[in-house]
């Protein structure tokens, strides 16, 4: 059902400020120091199996867990964000880290394949007895996508053999056989991973043991309260996170008859990209289908404007309809990726532009927000309203959301375009020059621009041999009055556009240029009133760049700004703000009059002052002194 | 100091529409069915000391604390409340009731004099080892507040007896003698009681323990930590509503250097009315001062606009400048009505007219929104916004409120009027006859009106002989362009307004009539913008009513409202409503547009619809259906 495969990211150079720039500092900055921090906090140590185990870094919670079930799934997306840098360029110092660890690994591995340095270290009698809460296989997903990276940065198969060791041992244990339990993650990933070892091997039995795990998911009678009664628990008492339902790790019922997006949201997000990465290889309508239902819903009644996702920091996830609040927002930036990893698997399917649109929304945005401008801060949560008190850490009891953003940014460029029969599809802008392959034939892109600043983007096209293929270039939906032209001449956008794309099909030769204008007027999104907490509120955005009012820019207090409607927003050149930014600016009111001497109320209504409103890239927030910022600002 | 007194309530009988109404429903129906839900709740059965004692009708909170400890004072309340009523007119089966319970008290009491229920029926060897958080004299206020309404009512001093015991044990066991405990009561109270018997008896002794409670509070060596270590506990672990300081108590620091109006909310109000009692009973120059400042302080950064008081659940209290959130207002109903207590006493100082203000909004707001309409409900909180999940309750395991409630309303008609040398004040307005004295003279004053529905009032004037007096007519802040006659002859109101009072010198005589015209606009009121929570919101009042926006009244839901600035409100005489009300209606918008498809986001603002507001005054909201209400409505 695939029509569209990605492009391997080492098949496209980065060239454009913008990206190069943010990959540069994740693979000079960010891996080296995220090792140094795995080391620092204790989380390498649990790859030295000690008895007795030392004490714990990570305290119990008061739910009675601790952090640590989960450090090897840490090391994992440590070791696939250190492998995506190798392929960049090698490197002999991380090299040695990786070979170190995997040593350590396979060290540790026992003779039946398990593998997994809580239990182990703390207490192996229980292996295999708490899907639910526990991350065993979700470790196991991670570490098996780091042993992929890591071979095919080196070309080394040890890691890559220690997992199929593992996976021999899950296949053995789980399934429908007579012997086996019909066990599934509590937190899903695995699957992923499954699908890119059958990606590069070609082996079905990887392919048919993620489509067991989600097959499996949710059936009655239920796993979860099986095994919860099998270790003598009430499987009616749901501990972690005070869930209380499944509904929380998505096991309420078989996935395809999921219509509601609910729960913790990286668990959601990493199951869809699963399941629409079944769809493709197996050809299941039935699960296309419900990955639609489910973008539908969250698209229409989920997401916040910066592509974030999940309100609710007591699930780290989904709560109601519309329920969107900006200062109490979780969205954990793995949920932002893991609907990255969705979108793109949901965009290949067929090439629908709302796919990328809402890919590129959360990737400026909801994503980059969560890694500082010096690479070595993060944001675990992505709130849209600050009081100042919101600002990065340094590292967390619970890294994922680190290495996360590493492994993505460490290989984006293998999102910007995507290849389908007699097409290449642009997805995302910016500089970059890709080596690609149509139908066996190679084929060069190489595009110029300054984009997201800059909506100018030039395309030139640099084929191998002659034959006619279609170029698809995204035109966003911000942008239906852009411009093209070909080799100079006027191309008709609305008449060519198809799902979100201009299409120009043609037998290409070398030195073709297409070139885009695409709009980058700034302009002000509304949101639906059924989200109260917009409610008389404005958005600002350029191009694919949410914008927010941070303190340090505006002389008024940012919660005191009011942007009236009909004011006219200017953009300015700052050279001299990061590397350089477009900010914006429009003349506002202030609602902190000074006017009041000592009345708390009267019959007179406040006189707003005149004041300028400053607004930033939402995802260089908190780089500078810390202050209040908005995302929605008041309109009036 | 003071230079005006109250009028016992006895004196001045309720006419009005309004007033008779309220006073009605508390005499036949509140204190009634009080008595038989402190029967049902296992309030009464505590008089019955019996060993072992019950289980806990309340059990012990996280804190371990149970709302058992008070309820000696919700006794003591009733018995006032009951009282006030027996002072209207007699009733056996109250008295019987009552009696009972005295015979109870007395056979429970101590020989020493002690007398606390819960700890005489559970532990005494814990005895005044916490008064910190354990309520023994605060108990011992309320039961004498009891005592003395009982014995004004029937002339029966059994009751006033025991207590009198109780007193002098309390008396011989803390003050600042060597073998005297240099104690002071958690949650205040008893200092009112003691100067009522005070104001009763005369004896000194009694205005002396009230002065020394309040003079000792908050000295160092502090008391309460002094007494935590005698216990063994850790005086640095304030338990109780986790608030972890003296502030909570209001005994931080000595009270005369207190200038910021703190803790918990109802504490506070007794401590202040107590406070400004004693500054006129001793000529306390230091506590008036104290009083203003505080008065200051709390009127201009931590009221609601209803006249509500403590905006945090959490220690039942005030929190910072300004903070006055509405949905989660918690504005006990206990602290209006002891702001109420208060601003009277600060009135009667040297009656400036702003405290009969605020006396009057607390009153009508406030308090009244605490009693339902049937007189057998209550709110516990006040809130200003609720989503439609906020209801009345017919109990509750602190039940303060309710009889609280009931002996201000039984006693209503004390706060119309203040006399002063040479001068009777008519405070509050509402139709009533009063049997004044004034300087030795008799004085009749005949209102008619039907206040606050209609801002006409008809003031007669019947004297017991000659003499020059002024009556004094308090012309409300909302009502400074109001007229007035004299006989019929225009007065000029600006021209005699002093202090917010209209002032009428003469020889009055038989039958002289002076006529009041209040005018009775409806009125926005704003909020400091300092409020957050108001920003961009208007509050609408009529007279001294404020009015709120409650679901039933409304088509559109009420958080959809939007009422613009130049909107014209309209009054409506609603015969049909209750025993006929007027409401207030507005042209208004509703931003629930349904012209959103799916849309999460678009670039286009919402386009309001048309719609009709309605307003009824917030004391009555939530009698009929449940749904959402607003004080605070959208402007824009």
């Amino acid at each position: 059902m695939r029509r569209y495969s990605p492009v391997d990211f080492t098949r496209v150079s980065l060239t454009g400020p913008f990206w190069s720039e943010r990959l540069e500092t994740v693979l000079t900055r960010t891996v080296p120091s995220q090792y140094k921090k795995l080391d620092e906090n204790g989380i390498l140590e649990s790859l030295d199996l000690k008895d007795p185990p030392p004490p714990l870094r990570v305290p119990f919670n008061d739910q009675g867990f601790t952090m640590q079930y989960f450090w090897d799934s840490d090391i994992g997306k440590w070791i696939e964000a250190a492998g995506y840098a190798l392929r960049h360029r090698r490197d002999a110092e991380i090299e040695r880290q990786v070979d170190e660890i995997v040593d350590k690994l396979e060290a540790a591995q026992m003779p039946d394949g398990y593998l997994n340095l809580w239990y182990q270290g703390h207490e192996i009698e229980n292996r295999w007895t708490n899907l639910r809460d526990r991350h065993e296989l979700y470790n196991i997903g991670h570490l098996l996508e780091g042993a992929i990276a890591y071979y095919q940065a080196t070309g080394k198969r040890k890691f890559l053999e220690v997992m199929e060791r593992s996976l021999d041992h899950i296949r053995s244990t789980f399934g429908t056989g007579p012997d086996q339990k019909r066990g599934y993650p509590g937190h899903q990933e695995i699957e992923i991973a499954l699908i890119r070892l059958y990606q590069l091997t070609g082996e079905r039995k990887q392919l048919d043991l993620a489509a067991y795990f989600i097959d499996e998911r949710g059936r009655e009678p239920h796993y979860f309260d099986e095994e919860a009664i099998a270790r003598g628990d009430d499987p009616t008492k749901y501990h972690f996170f005070n869930s209380g339902n499944y509904e929380y790790g998505q096991a309420h019922k078989p996935v395809r008859e999921q219509d509601k997006v609910v729960g913790h949201a990286v668990r959601a997000m990493y199951m869809y990209t699963a399941m629409a990465d079944l769809a493709a290889e197996l050809d299941d309508d039935s699960l296309r289908h419900a990955c639609e239902v489910l973008w539908k819903d969250v698209t229409t009644t989920r997401m916040y404007v910066t592509g974030g996702f999940g309100p609710s920091a007591s699930n780290e996830g989904f709560t109601t309809d519309y329920d969107l609040p900006n200062d109490t927002a979780y969205c954990e930036t793995c949920a932002s990726i893991a609907f990255v990893f969705w979108a793109q698997r949901m965009l290949n399917l067929d090439l629908d532009g709302q796919y990328a649109e809402a890919m590129e929304l959360a990737l400026y945005n909801g994503v980059l927000s969560g890694l500082s401008r010096d690479g070595e801060l993060y944001f675990y949560e992505n709130k849209l309203d600050s009081d100042g008190s919101h600002r990065r850490w340094p590292w967390h009891p619970c890294p994922c959301c680190t290495m996360n953003v590493s492994r993505l940014v460490a290989s984006v460029s293998g999102y910007f375009y995507s290849v389908g029969p007699g097409a290449i599809a642009v997805n995302l802008y910016g500089g970059n020059s890709a080596e690609l392959e149509l139908d066996g034939r190679r084929i060069r892109i190489e595009e110029q621009s300054n984009y997201p600043w800059s909506g100018k983007i030039k395309v030139s096209v640099h084929p191998d041999g002659h034959g006619v293929f279609a170029l698809k270039l995204r035109i966003p939906d911000w942008a239906r009055d852009g411009v093209a032209t070909l080799n100079g001449n006027p191309v008709d956008v609305p008449g060519q556009l198809q799902n979100g794309y201009l299409v120009i099909e043609r037998d290409w030769i070398e030195g073709d240029v297409v070139e885009l204008d695409l709009p980058m007027t700034p302009r002000r999104i509304y949101a639906n009133p059924k989200v109260k907490m917009d409610r008389h509120r404005v958005a600002l955005a350029r191009g694919p760049l949410v914008y927010c009012a941070e303190q340090v820019d505006n002389e008024t207090p940012v919660p005191d700004l009011i942007l009236s409607r009909d004011a006219a927003i200017t953009e300015t050149n700052r050279s001299d703000l990061f590397d350089g930014i477009v900010s914006l600016t429009a003349p506002a009111k202030s609602i902190g009059s000074d006017d009041w001497g000592l009345d708390l109320y009267r019959t007179t209504p406040p006189t707003p002052a005149d004041t300028t409103l400053t607004a930033i890239p939402y995802y260089l927030w908190a780089n500078r002194d810390a202050g209040p910022m908005q995302v929605w600002i008041r309109e009036g």
